[in-house]
């Protein structure tokens, strides 16, 4: 099944409305959960409905939580996400740390008492069509990554966002799991019955493995690198930086904690934003030609396979729209025969289909 | 051959002194020179010593230059580094990024008109013993690196380092290349005689080869991840990211404009320094107790091999730098020569020994 854009953002909207979050944060967490299906991010749209569901369920999230602004200062403020779904205090927090640089040059907001926030990438956007770079980051809830020698998951996919504006609405964006892949990428393999390439997962001794059916057996996905000789103590080493600037400095529980996601009532996430004016030390219009000029020549480079040319962060995903703002957004029978049980037993319209 | 820290130490300042350095711009820049030394990391200290006065003979770099501060804000400056060497630069910029943090929480200067810094940790680390969050990026000279499905060196190893303050002494500190390895451990490949693993390098057409002589041959540097497959896009965005950051945003040459590192008399390179205060939302010793408390659960992660321990970034340098510290930092017998013949012919002093 595939939906127009509208019908399936309704949906997701319809749906957190039916679960009582407000309707302007219903309305904002529906444009970041469509915005990822519409380019091609499936694992943070409406794929995490379920999940959603069963944390609001079990009281893990709040869904009438409204951020509260708990630190106010010149360049740099501090959202209590009140246990809610990450998206809309993300949202605020983004939009915050944008117009502290407007005025100041750099703005830095933190968010505690979060949860999940959907796709990192859309807020580091959010500071690009802004005219600023943008620098986002978040803890995670799922432990399932092994530090560089380990045979224990001490971690999550810990995202890191990056963008900065160039040409009109095609702004460098980077957004990247600091795991060699995602595990959707891993299930990918296993339904295909292939084995995973080499430096993928590990099995629970911490040994390489290219068994896709591995985290199953108690093994862990790795840090980006692989194995310890292609240098994973770098993808390692981000996601740490990744828990300090989301956790550490925001006050969230750090990952580590025994308690990490089983405080009662909240999950206990946070993220980063950063937020710096283009214009701090040049023309703005300098720093976008440059940005343009610099893409533009990465674009140009010599590829190995004619068929595949060589891309910028952002532009895999603005492909993805482009064809899906035509076609419609592919839902998997599967999943939408979940979700609309979701949506019927919570009293929310069905839309889709 | 190995010398005690302080010969090391004081044979760099003196060749530096010679090529006309004033005193404390050499004092400072030997001080970051014997760190990498002392820490291991042997690419960025006296092994560049022949490189640089390369580059001092051809104009490319002024050894009497004197870093300007060309924007002061708030919470930003941007120096031009005068065409010299960027290590007393990048003193000056991650000092008045501390300074700006401590008074407003975030400090960002930038440097412009700059040339090789030496190692990025360095400066990282700087913020961190002040009990400041670090952030550090430079661009590159030396253009090896073949973007994702690229058959064309578009870009250099491009680093980034990240530090905040843990336990006195042991600061998280992360200094990495964005490529999968540094030429430097290609090169201990072919030294051995031995393949270099999947994924480290590619051949002048962009495809996979296990040749350490490949750079000879018109091969190119990977960037993390090492291939496409196992997600080098993200080694390649951070790559681009980094640009932007030293380059874009303080007005240094981008590394694909066709004048890079060519214009007459300086070598136009960029970094970018951050500082975040770690008591903006929280008390700093909360900050620093979680990043103790994490750091140290990350150690003590279940080994794979009970002989090779979970480690945090910054502990392997801190070891080198424990043992070197009572060994004397080695020096190969044709480096030794090298610098001797140089300092000679400068008219530096030789106390190594």
């Amino acid at each position: 099944m595939s939906a127009p854009y509208d019908d399936h953002r309704r949906q997701l909207e319809l749906i957190l409305r039916a679960w009582g979050m407000p309707a302007i944060n219903a309305a904002v967490t529906a444009d970041i959960m469509a915005w990822a299906d519409l380019h091609g991010i499936d694992s943070h749209g409406l794929s995490m409905i379920p999940g959603y569901d069963e944390r609001r369920q079990t009281g893990k999230m709040v869904m009438s939580a409204q951020p509260k602004v708990v630190v106010d200062r010149a360049v740099a403020a501090l959202i209590d996400g009140g246990g809610g779904l990450g998206h809309f205090s993300s949202y605020t927090a983004m939009n915050m740390a944008i117009a502290k640089a407007r005025t100041m040059g750099v703005g830095i907001v933190g968010v505690r008492n979060s949860a999940h926030f959907g796709a990192c990438g859309y807020y580091a956007k959010m500071a690009a069509d802004a005219g600023f770079i943008g620098m986002v980051t978040t803890s995670a809830s799922g432990i399932q990554v092994a530090p560089t020698f380990g045979a224990e998951a001490k971690y999550g996919t810990d995202p890191i966002a990056f963008a900065a504006p160039g040409r009109d609405g095609e702004p460098f964006l980077l957004d990247m799991a600091t795991t060699t892949v995602a595990a959707g990428r891993i299930r990918n393999k296993a339904n295909e019955g292939v084995p995973t390439p080499d430096g993928w997962v590990v099995d629970r001794d911490g040994n390489p493995s290219n068994d896709p059916l591995i985290a199953s057996k108690g093994g862990f996905l790795t840090p980006l690198g692989g194995t310890a000789e292609s240098s994973s103590y770098k993808g390692y080493g981000l996601a740490a930086m990744v828990n300090i600037l989301s956790s550490a400095l925001s006050g969230a529980t750090m990952v580590t904690d025994p308690m990490h996601t089983r405080n009662p009532g909240t999950m206990g996430i946070g993220h980063f934003f950063l937020a710096i004016d283009t214009g701090l030390f040049r023309d703005p219009a300098d720093f976008r030609r440059d940005v343009v000029d610099f893409t533009d020549s990465l674009r140009a480079t010599r590829p190995a396979d004619p068929a595949r040319p060589v891309m910028v962060a952002g532009d895999p995903e603005r492909r993805n729209a482009a064809r899906r703002k035509q076609e419609g957004i592919p839902v998997g029978v599967n999943l939408l025969a979940k979700v609309k049980g979701i949506a019927e037993a919570s009293g929310a319209e069905w839309v889709l289909g």
